[in-house]
């Protein structure tokens, strides 16, 4: 018999190192290799490892007769289980010439001479693969490891496998566990990568809260400006994706928490009087770009971000601070943060003036458009104000 | 002719998909080919994309006569080579059945009667071949792109390849380019892991130390705390690695960095006090591993870790506080932070008396075995100092 789907088998099977979700993955297999070598159902058991280290079998089957009674993942076989035994402890080796099981030749073994503790675990075997109406099961090995077994339900034509197709699915079966394997170890990478990311963004959160809560007067303004920074970022880059650096939502997000960050350095009595701040105690306050960079510069890894707190005093007519730094000379980071953070200071009561009405305060930075203001970023404003989403 | 190493050579690149070493692997194929296939020398021209985005080919050449010549990564094709236009655009399919370069076959070609520029293109691809003394070139792509070129020199019994070995080789150029292609990825997503751990660490340095800054009594004290309760730990796993949490380490470094970010909640007046506190002054100050859990509660990837900062001022005899937790009730974690922090302030100035020497601070923590700090704690710390390691 040619094996008209053993190609496309190898095909698909090549491509599968780069699918990454382990499910999806499985899935995928298992409908090729239905669909292409036309059996009434396929299965994979998969090795998995507990988090105590227990090893087990979960079973996935692809749609059909057996994939109706056994929804994904719910099929679990400890390594007691006699099918798994059988392989793991590779009893096939005294029985057959090839690695699988075929229901109708294991059968046949039954009546020969092997010892009582041989048949005795072949008939549960069997009785394993009468359950998941397996016609064929063919494990696969990384090393000496059980990776997985492969089961095999009816041809639709209702003829046996012939050796050849058997050793092509023994090839097969095991590039299918391996690239199963890589799978899990790819999403066991991302995952661990994702939790990193919620825990570094998650704490700075939190820490730059608390720092926060020192200053009486401005309390939640953190999580305010980097809110609407954010918003005004995600308008920039609607407006005109390639302009900007796709890193641009993380950095900002970043530079956002941490823009007060400095303002530890300032003490309580200046933060919290109760009125205006005289001379030096505006020189002080002022500091707190420059104590934020202080306090972030050995952070390599925050490269471009600390330009957002260093200079997020800066106005774009030049009369700002800490530099004077003036039009596009101010960074991208610090342009969204300014206005952000000066919008917020508007809209809170002060010790010594009152809090603007947002619409107070949409006039005063159309006025500051160019001034204190970088142009295009009161335009962003302007506009999502005008919407209604700020 | 029997391919001899076929199967070798097919078990080496399953295996490949579980080395996440790029360069690593590279190398091991290599290798393996020139050994098994006995070829003087053999390269792989691997598709490279630059931080800009531009597509190059980087060689990587097996030892032997040319490997000499070449070290790893030095040869750099753009994409307007010869060669790697050639199997870009695919020109071959015109030429061949296969999809690689013989050298001996493609000169023949030359004297077909082929267009112009294909004849310009193919003489100059077998150019660069000479320039790499490869005898054939196979390349491997990934759908419709190319991800690499495998070149192989000549065999060391001068034979030709035969149509069956470079089938193979095809087959196995693919494979092999996937895993390498795999690999890269990997090790991409273990580098951006690495970064976000570098990230998330040293930004909890750096706000730890900031907090730490408006103490004025306790310059530096989080990092030593720190340093020493990492000290310890290490003993402790050393000693018996069984009996602790893989995670340990990292989880105490964390803890440790964060044990006194409640402190930022205690008024300045307070921490910086020039006397000893009173007792309404003592108990805000006690508030501060609560205030510390507080700020580190929504933390939710912290998980075990916030218990280190609550309970770093409990005693081993149940006279500390918040919860007055008793001998093991008291988190590992906690007891560890709790001995490291009372070392380090017994051994610091403080404005109502002076520090004990490291000597007087030892005699004092082995008094306080079982009492205040726990005996196991005690007994690792006593060990260390007499190593002179503290």
């Amino acid at each position: 018999m040619a094996l008209d789907y053993k190609k496309e088998l190898e095909v698909a099977a090549k491509n599968m190192i780069f699918v990454h979700e382990p499910d999806l993955l499985i899935k995928m297999i298992l409908r090729t290799i239905v669909q292409k070598v036309e059996v009434s159902h396929a299965g994979i058991l998969l090795h998995h490892q507990d988090e105590d280290n227990k090893d087990a079998y979960i079973l996935t089957v692809s749609r059909g007769p057996l994939g109706l009674k056994i929804p994904a993942g719910f099929v679990r076989l400890d390594t007691d289980n006699s099918l798994i035994r059988f392989f793991r402890e590779r009893q096939d080796k005294q029985l057959f010439n090839y690695e699988a099981i075929v229901y109708d030749e294991a059968s046949v073994c039954l009546e020969k001479d092997i010892s009582d503790a041989l048949k005795q675990i072949l008939k549960e075997t069997l009785y394993q693969m009468e359950i998941f109406e397996a016609d064929v099961s063919i494990p696969s090995y990384f090393r000496k490891e059980l990776l997985g077994i492969l089961l095999l339900g009816k041809k639709n034509d209702n003829t046996k496998f012939e050796r050849e197709e058997l050793d092509f699915f023994i090839a097969l079966s095991s590039n299918v566990a391996m690239a199963i394997r890589n799978a899990q170890l790819f999403k066991e990478l991302g995952l661990e990568l994702n939790k990193k990311r919620r825990l570094f963004i998650h704490t700075t959160i939190a820490l730059a809260a608390a720092i926060d809560a020192k200053d009486h007067y401005t309390h939640g303004h953190t999580a305010r400006v980097t809110n609407l920074s954010l918003l005004l970022a995600q308008r920039l880059i609607q407006k005109d994706k390639k302009r900007f650096d796709a890193q641009l939502l993380e950095n900002l997000h970043i530079a956002a928490l941490l823009h007060d960050i400095g303002k530890i350095g300032i003490p309580e009595a200046i933060l919290n009087k109760n009125g205006p701040l005289d001379d030096d105690e505006k020189k002080k306050m002022q500091e707190h770009p420059l104590v934020g960079v202080t306090i972030l510069q050995p952070i390599k890894e925050l490269g471009e971000t600390i330009s957002g707190v260093k200079y997020h005093h800066e106005r774009y007519d030049g009369l700002g601070y800490p530099e004077g730094l003036k039009g596009n000379q101010i960074p991208l980071l610090a342009s969204i943060i300014s206005l952000a953070d000066a919008f917020d200071a508007m809209t809170t009561d002060r010790p010594y003036r009152r809090a603007l009405s947002k619409e107070e305060a949409k006039v005063e930075i159309e006025r500051q458009s160019g001034k204190q203001f970088n142009p295009e970023m009161a335009d962003v404003f302007i506009e999502l104000c005008e919407e209604g989403k700020i």
